[in-house]
């Protein structure tokens, strides 16, 4: 259930009740494709820097271990050690970008594994079953992530597919979340909002699900190769469209300042892979920008990555230190960078919460977008 | 300052003190080659596990990043923020084992760097000026590591040699240790015996280094394709020949039975690479043998890697849990097995210590070999 606390211009303070605690919002949820943070990142790490939601993969692991496999040890949360909310995509996104050749029907997605190239079907019915074996929090409607760009038919054609989709994948959810041996009976499900970038297409998808009265709703197939420009464009368009008494959630957003024009225009939830990918390449956000570690001039530098940043690599270690185990391929490197990205990404998430409490969240996106000065 | 409290038949109970702290012997020191654990293990985790001693190894951090580097840093203790004691050794080693062709002189060792080739010279007066810089609590004298087999002629030769640069090693520490700015005036130096598989060519050579009065004595060249019954043959005719008021280090050891048999022949510390290397392939040790994580049976296997184990990773996850992060490649899965590994040691080594102080040693060695029934 979710609570709107307080309203700072469009930006919202809110909590979203769920079986496994409060989810205060605006949130940015961290990315464990397999059940683990890449970064050899652990879920003891998560807690020490301050995430809330953890997300999975839903095609990854109903490939490897196997949803089922999950299922009898326990569930999601029993197998990764992690006791706070969870939220699984739909495999729709990675059945769409990652999988071998695939044919989309009105029953659903036939693909190739990306690991072995057997041929597998998905539809709605099977994602909600897979989420639900996996016992996540919060489940994603099955939807077809739209490229970009496509023309206004294919779109026309996807979305209204998309649409008959989640109605299968809500009455599906209904059923499994009143079975007797499912692991968590009050899975969430949240709604995808689809439409390119065609506002009327997007604001008409976004009406109709808004009447399926979902748990909250998502905006999909944004930054996948438009501009920013044009992601911040739909937001405007969308969220009025989207029941103000739900989570809004912008999938798979991104950098730093792409959260605080979104937070500015309604959103509630967001995940990337960016930070975590980032931190493995030893790119790293600090509070005057985004620096490259492995830059010659940080060889002698014993100052911490951020000075006043008080995550587990920062309290501890030193840019010339982290910069040497770049350069001797030492493993720890990604792990200390991949922590203090993500902290920094949860912290800034801890901030804009406090800006909208406060009712300072303008001046604060306006400061702290001067202060990274385009470098995040 | 070496104090032995304590024998329980001809095993010791002992403590060196340093000045990064006092030693409990026996110990195993944790092999972090270059200022890091390989398996994303930070000096932090390194506490939390129970590590007593670090080792660095002085080649390594010789070409990359340099120990000039180091030096700038503030020492080695400083660069990778660990305040406990850190043995590094000579160089030697590396040099016979990594580095490509070499020629050895009196003066010392010509050969090409492993990384980009380049020629380089060490000999004892280098090495002791690389580990000053590193400022290491205990420096290893820079010694010729014989391979086996070799011919008795050769070996006589290498040892003669050997001694000669111990003592060369010796003039320059005591210089080094007098300089200004030197990064731990109070760095030990310990002495390495060698001798091959012959023993009296090792009862002369651990005679004549007794006389120089060192901080402690290693017992070198064993471990590198010797049976374990000629290594067990060694140390007994080498131990009753080095001073007993001087900690004695067997180099490289070992196995966990291979430590207890040392513990009994009065060896009071070790170094090995192998509980995080078999752990980085999923080869873990528990009370009753090794096991293979990797192994089909454990997929569904909710109990950890060893039920009565405290460590951070048997606290929090399953073996099935670990299984699945090998198959999927996530570098967690190795660091989880390291920790448990390099716990096992630690903790081995500390139940060691007690049954020496409570005088059942003989007993608790026996009861350990069998019950891993010669699984490690």
């Amino acid at each position: 259930m979710y609570k709107l606390i307080k309203k700072s211009g469009k930006a919202r303070r809110g909590q979203l009740k769920t079986v496994h605690g409060v989810i205060e919002t605006p949130v940015f949820m961290n990315v464990g494709t397999l059940a683990a943070i890449k970064g050899a990142v652990s879920s003891m790490d998560l807690k020490e820097i301050g995430c809330q939601v953890e997300l999975s993969n839903t095609y990854h692991l109903a490939l490897r271990p196997g949803d089922q496999v999950i299922k009898k040890l326990g569930g999601l949360h029993k197998f990764m050690n992690w006791d706070r909310p969870i939220l699984t995509d739909s495999g729709g996104f990675q059945v769409f970008s990652l999988a071998g050749i695939r044919k989309i029907k009105e029953e659903g997605v036939y693909f190739n594994s990306h690991i072995d190239g057997k041929r597998i079907f998905m539809g709605p019915e099977e994602s909600m079953q897979i989420q639900s074996n996996l016992g996540s929090t919060i489940a994603m409607a099955f939807d077809e992530c739209i490229p970009n760009p496509s023309t206004r038919e294919y779109v026309l054609n996807s979305v209204a597919r998309t649409t008959r989709w989640l109605e299968r994948c809500k009455i599906e959810l209904d059923r499994l979340n009143n079975e007797e041996n499912t692991v968590n009976k009050k899975q969430l499900l949240f709604g995808i909002n689809q439409g390119g970038t065609y506002d009327d297409i997007r604001i008409e998808h976004a009406k109709t699900i808004s009447k399926f009265n979902l748990d909250g709703y998502a905006i999909g197939g944004l930054a996948v190769g438009e501009t920013h420009e044009e992601m911040y464009r739909v937001i405007d368009a969308v969220v009025p469209y989207l029941p103000e008494d739900k989570p809004i959630y912008l999938m798979g957003v991104g950098l730093p300042s792409n959260i605080l024009e979104a937070v500015d225009r309604g959103v509630d939830f967001f995940d990337c892979v960016l930070p975590a990918r980032n931190g493995r390449h030893g790119h790293v956000f600090t509070n005057s920008g985004k620096i490259n570690l492995l830059n010659a001039k940080f060889e002698l530098d014993d100052s911490p990555i951020d000075k006043d940043c008080q995550c587990p690599t920062c309290k501890n270690y030193s840019r010339a230190y982290i910069r040497h185990l770049f350069k001797a391929k030492e493993m720890l490197a990604m792990r200390l960078c991949v922590l203090h990205n993500l902290y920094f990404y949860n912290s800034l998430m801890q901030e804009i919460r406090s800006a909208i409490d406060g009712d300072y969240f303008k001046e604060f996106k306006d400061d702290k977008l001067k202060l990274w000065n385009n470098k995040a």
